[in-house]
């Protein structure tokens, strides 16, 4: 029973026959093979319009190389205070931009506060040449907590961003688990609510490592500025089919939705299973994590059985499934808490 | 047939087998996990030595994240004038140190010159603020010519930067060749001749997209410095159980050697069938890769027959055999010139 | 009346005298030269230790620098949420650390707060790969809104960053008025209560532009990597002597305590005469600037008057006085406010 | 006698009057002041042109903060081998680029040579993304060897730069002497030979500490970066007057032509008196350095009596004079030698 990420998990087996069928004679290396012109097709087909992507292999490098595309050196980027670009990249925003600055945001559950947005916003004066002036405003769905933005609470976000003359960048890691949830459709939760640019995640959702950099809009301006950022960064991997190979099966006949909503499933029966055993949920479980606060006894009984679990900075405890978790796992964890 | 480079190849079976086998339930992220300590295992024996390692999905991420952890923002790295950190690299170097400079030397086929490298090193002083003193000597094998540095000229290069107090890192994206070409040991073409850190290349002999970085002797007390700047870089994928894998595969009986051998021997036979064509080497053949100043009629011919190849800035053209060049290809390359 | 900062006034006469008395003959370049030397010498009797300096021309490179100098590009410096270096620098420590991330702390008038540290700092975990270690404690005296630190809470600030190996900065754009205000002496406030690094302003107090970064204690072991940093950012200008002669008579005689002095005065006297009109102070006048909250037509008789004063962000507006605020001054902002 | 530097001079008089004159009352900070305004106006009327500038307090500053306006992290700057840019600003132009390449060329005399340039331009593509492009060629005048560029020089240079699409940067820290040496006008040697940024230095040739970057034509539009990027820097200093007010003395009447002139032929005469006895110069002396290779005893002989003069690299020595070398300086020389 491993809850501890949805990194732990394995690959898909369709992702890995993907791999195999791309595995023959001489291709274009860097990029220009047509596995990847094959992504970009799928890409565009799922969000329901044309777009330019770049492929990498972890999503820090996803959202690292997408703020550097949009964000100057002595610019800032807005983001939530609990977001992983701020948490838990290390200060690969920064590296990658140059040293740009993060300025964090309140906000329930993860979701950036509006009326802290518009006040933020409102203080924001580019011509000041002291001052850090903000550039770009990332979001993150799911959230740093588990929460969905639904497409309104996305397209309020990025309209003020956009009044502000910023950019709007999304940190989809599970966006997946985050559609599953709003039974909104990619394109909703996405351009037509006002990303220009995204970070699109399969790893934790059944690829062995493959997250997609997606350019929407104007932004597609932006793709030799980032494929050079990119190279330069060591991500232009020389046998690139192999991402991309993972993209195409894990996006075929919708195989990324239905493990979505199988990880969001085990979520919920984890949820209910800690609560109806004394938990307390410190976030809406929208997705596929479970952020629960725990009697003593209760997490004591978990641990010694051997339940992998993440421990949280504010004192609750985080349960991640994924789309490997079995009815089994679920089976057991009951056991272990009966 | 494709001559265009190595990386056009596909990765060997055996390496997307060992990828499938991997592929069990749920494993350590982030380089935690078993695969990962196999890997560093299977290399210590490789290299007859105790070791350290990070894996990445590039050369380019390899050579820069190398070369970050032994020098500072405010030194340099010494490299040949054609080593593929300079002329390759878009600026990763200089991106992941935060502005070190590239120092240049001259030497025929790739080769440092080691006059041209004792007078350079003579004129250093660490201590004369306004230069940029040398920290690092970087050495490729097989260099960007093809062609192979033996033992010995490893380890007087390595002397003299040594006794200049530099580190010493080995690009060996090809050196499964260098070996092959020599018939070196391991150990013997690295820390045994003084090299400090090195740059072990796999992708373009087989596997689908795996560097490792070793450290070597003292250097492995950078191994934290080293993994802090690969997560920071986006270069800490979350299941590295996949790089690791491949890894395995590759040093698995030998494999790795056996097939730099094959590429090895099939560039023999492509310089043979060029030089026949009257064909003139630029360099000499040491590995997998031809550099050869072809007739114009002959290059027209090759270029018409859909023959893949690379022209080269200095007029020669390059063609490079991979583990998967079959004797089909050479058969059909001798008939398009025949 | 011009209250909108201490950089408006001039130069104090004894600054521009000993410019040109060092304006003689050939000295030696980079701050090899006697001038330099004799800074030092002033600034260790002032200090009571043996210590280090470099010299730049503005509080934002020594800031930078000596942040720079302790703090590596995968680190983080704590700061006040509303200290200079985060809020009016322009991102120079992270472009000077090459990407660090300063983390921000509540804290009154512009005070660290002691609890919100003892909590960050017991969640810091340099080991831990993901997240963002801290490695300085930047403290600022005067703060951000004119308050001043007496020695032991610098001390027992300082204490819990030591116990938790972090270096401590302080930002002494003001440490004049601060002393001044204090009644502590400069060892007192500095290095016996902790402070390894600081930043040691003259501009704003009757310079024309000189500030010092001081190494104290173990950090003058940083020295040589300050002068390479200093020299790689374009401040080791290459006629040192005038910005030297401008220390030493800077602290000739305590003339800059007294200078000090005199501008805390004067801030003393405008704050009286702001309240006694309805003002209602913000933060404690402890140096030189006032922070007050006025009412709509107290504000609106000074700025038609053309008072010189700066509105702040919290809706408050900052009067700030120097050594040259004059008695007329005083006189003339009382008539206005009749 | 002291031939170290011009660097070693002190300020001509009339810079320290003028800053006297400036040191009257209040006066807006960071260039926002008249001084910054009438040297802006000053350098206008001397470049018979409208133009923008910045004011840094070192030559390093200025180029370096130039070049990042001009050249992307990713690109490179073309300069020859022996620039001062290359060899003795410890890799500033990489930390204010972020990590941009330098590419160097050769060329007698510190000359860039013509064929290198237009090889080395002709192999350049900007849409090859694993190379760096080059976006700048850097011109110094003087040369690095003391020699200077004829305006029908620089012009050839840059035509063949606009013609590949790079900007111009000119390294003017001697441009003084390189006017008075060729007779041409500061519009001639810049702008209309095709310069579109220069720093332009003061500080060898009378002023204390002050270089301005000069902004012509379209680069103009780049203020707002350069301005940001000296903030980020630590060269915004809060009262600029006093820089400003050293370049309009230094230019009002012609004082900087005359001092250059100056400078020039005591140059002259230490080169007549060297060549005199058994020197060989290394360059030719078009402007206040003189570069001679010396018989050993008349090295030793200068040595010992305390005449101080530099090694350079190349086996000669270097002797630069100013405009404070006196008559007496070199009788005084001409005595050592007889």
């Amino acid at each position: 029973m491993n809850f501890m990420s949805d990194t732990a998990a394995p690959a898909h087996p369709a992702v890995l026959s993907a791999i195999s069928d791309a595995n023959v004679g001489a291709a274009a290396s860097y990029g220009a093979d047509v596995w990847t012109e094959r992504a970009r097709e799928a890409l565009s087909r799922v969000f329901e319009c044309d777009l330019d992507i770049w492929l990498v292999g972890s999503g820090t490098a996803a959202n690292a190389l997408a703020l550097a595309t949009l964000c100057p050196p002595h610019g800032s980027v807005l983001c939530h205070a609990e977001a992983h670009i701020e948490r838990d990249e290390r200060g690969a925003p920064e590296f990658f931009t140059g040293g740009a600055k993060l300025s964090l945001l309140p906000g329930l559950h993860g979701r950036i506060d509006l009326s802290a947005l518009r006040t933020r916003l409102a203080a924001n004066d580019p011509d000041f040449v002291h001052e850090t002036p903000i550039h770009v405003l990332s979001l993150s769905n799911l959230t740093e907590c588990g929460a969905a933005y639904r497409p309104f609470e996305i397209a309020e976000r990025a309209a003020l961003a956009h009044e502000a003359a910023l950019a709007v960048h999304l940190d989809g890691a599970r966006f997946g688990n985050a559609l599953a949830s709003t039974g909104a459709t990619p394109a909703e939760l996405s351009w037509r609510s006002g990303v220009d640019v995204m970070s699109f995640g399969a790893t934790k959702n059944g690829a062995m490592g493959c997250e997609a950099i997606i350019l929407f809009g104007s932004a597609r301006q932006r793709l030799a500025d980032l494929r050079v950022r990119a190279k330069r960064a060591g991500h232009m991997p020389p046998k690139m089919r192999y991402l991309a190979a993972q993209m195409c099966a894990y996006l075929k006949d919708g195989l990324w939705l239905e493990l979505a909503a199988r990880a969001n499933a085990s979520a919920q029966a984890v949820a209910k299973c800690l609560v109806d055993h004394g938990g307390d949920l410190a976030h809406p479980v929208d997705g596929n994590e479970v952020f629960v606060r725990l009697p003593a006894d209760v997490a004591a009984r978990l641990k010694s059985a051997g339940v992998g679990f993440y421990p949280w900075p504010d004192g609750s405890f985080r349960f991640v499934c994924s789309w490997a978790t079995t009815a089994d796992d679920l089976t057991a964890l009951g056991k272990v808490l009966a």
